[in-house]
């Protein structure tokens, strides 16, 4: 397990790791919304990634750098969502035992998943303290190796990926990618993508007004809780992890703020424009510059989509 | 204008013709489906075409076959859905004026698409006579050159280059390929991409139980109307025509009904497991490989996913 900052080798490395295991999910364009924002959109579905989420990426390179003594007790990991369907089907590909801490009340649709890649499923009460707990015991009880969702090198190589894709098969420089931001993960990926593949495009974030934690913590140069919790991009509420945040700090443009009106006229654009099943969390960063026109006007923007698992009982449309 | 039906040769050069104009839309695959099914299935997600549908194909395709003096008295077609948007498409693309007649009750979106496009919306009453008669005084009031939606070889050839990609990019051979039908200009096109590019490769279509004119006409062997017309498939509604009947009468393997429901829960599964937009007739042929899996089992299946037009305010979820 490396303990430094991923460098080119390193995404290099995990890119090859992975490939045969995830989707190189290409890149998909838009007419409307390139006359809509004056600017030249490439898209990275990520929606249509396998587990139906970016985090494939991390997850599969998390496992795959294992060695086989350290996957013969099994791995560990808590999270209401992609993090823990991309560890499920990970382990599952190696035939290892994934044990899952999910929150009692994660969507039936997310347990189901999870589930039908034969990890085993613990519930807990919904507090960060409660599930740090349940995983300490199960890792204590089993000797499964813990991946965490986002603060780990080898899950921020492998999310690189998806900004290396992007930069790979845009057949042109790039101006500027813009993803949205959680824990990280995904966003300090893109930044050590962009510096090593492409290092005159800039870095944007997404992030929603309702769990601003990233935005004060890149203003405040220390990592910061949200003021408050409160937005339809449920994927996005954690705050940025001691790995994740120095690398953003360093790689990152500007962090972009966006309400859940945005983030829902993105989706919008997503679904009825481009056909495209995407979550929430999934279109803050197109949302993001919807609202920013100005700053990518006449650009060469790199947009990506993070993820797809939405309940269709519960569309805000 | 070619009064003989298409060959291999008139295919290609469609192909050629329309390539710039229109997406090469690629092919996806579900891993959760194929175990589901027992089958391997290629996807060919028309859903992500210019304006959403299949239809781009053949519109394209007809209108880059007329010549300057053709076109200069515009182009005319009657449709309440995917071809209105393909003409007005097309007819944009070359600077020629689109005359579109709709029904007066035609989704708004889809009216406000047209003009989008720049093409001028007549409005009628929703009968086959009424459609008919607006167009007919239009073409004779501007000569107007009268594109069919489907009985038409040059729209025919056009929609056969979709099947001509999936073969051409699955990778390997296809034990059969199948596509819902409504007209059938997509289905004709499909018997004749498969009887030229990969001749043991069998085409079955999906057709919905409340609009099964084409299961009558292909058992009786001449073109019957359905015997009642209710279903949520609502692209699916006309019966066959001259042109296109006897080319699925010679090509076609057989015609698979599928209920309302089964169409929802392949919708479903287009969305929820393959993030895709699918509007319930793109959803049909899907229906039918999930309906006749003893059919399909063991085989390697093209599936034409045909457009994503779809109300997000009137989903069947």
């Amino acid at each position: 397990m490396p303990e430094i900052v991923p460098d080119k080798e390193i995404i290099n490395a995990a890119h090859l790791r992975i490939a045969p295991y995830v989707h190189r999910t290409g890149i998909v364009t838009s007419a409307f919304l390139n006359t809509l924002t004056n600017a030249e959109l490439f898209f990275k579905p990520e929606n249509l990634q396998k587990i139906g989420a970016f985090k494939a990426r991390g997850g599969v390179n998390a496992i795959l750098s294992l060695t086989e003594g350290q996957l013969k007790n099994g791995v560990a990991t808590h999270s209401s969502g992609n993090h823990a369907q991309a560890i499920a089907y990970a382990a599952a590909m190696v035939r290892a035992k994934a044990y899952i801490v999910m929150p009692e009340n994660s969507p039936k649709v997310k347990i189901e998943a999870v589930l039908g890649y034969g990890a085993e499923v613990t519930f807990c009460i919904n507090t960060p303290e409660e599930r740090e707990q349940a995983v300490g015991k199960i890792i204590e009880q089993t000797g499964a190796e813990f991946i965490h969702p986002f603060n780990d090198y080898r899950v921020i190589a492998g999310q690189a990926t998806a900004a290396k894709e992007l930069i790979e098969d845009c057949g042109m420089k790039l101006d500027s990618i813009i993803a949205p931001v959680g824990g990280g993960g995904l966003l300090s990926g893109t930044a050590l993508a962009a510096r090593y593949f492409s290092p005159d495009t800039k870095v944007y974030a997404g992030e929603p007004e309702g769990a601003a934690d990233a935005v004060l913590s890149f203003r405040s140069d220390k990592i910061e809780k949200a003021p408050f919790v409160k937005t339809i991009a449920d994927g996005l509420l954690t705050h940025l992890g001691s790995k994740t945040f120095p690398i953003i700090k360093k790689g990152v443009e500007d962090i972009l703020l966006v309400t859940d009106e945005d983030i829902i006229q993105a989706m919008r654009y997503l679904w009825e424009r481009m056909k495209l099943v995407v979550e929430p969390s999934g279109a803050v960063a197109l949302a993001a510059v919807l609202k920013n026109r100005a700053l990518f006007d006449g650009k060469k923007v790199g947009i990506v989509i993070t993820g797809g698992n939405v309940d269709l009982g519960r569309l805000p449309f």
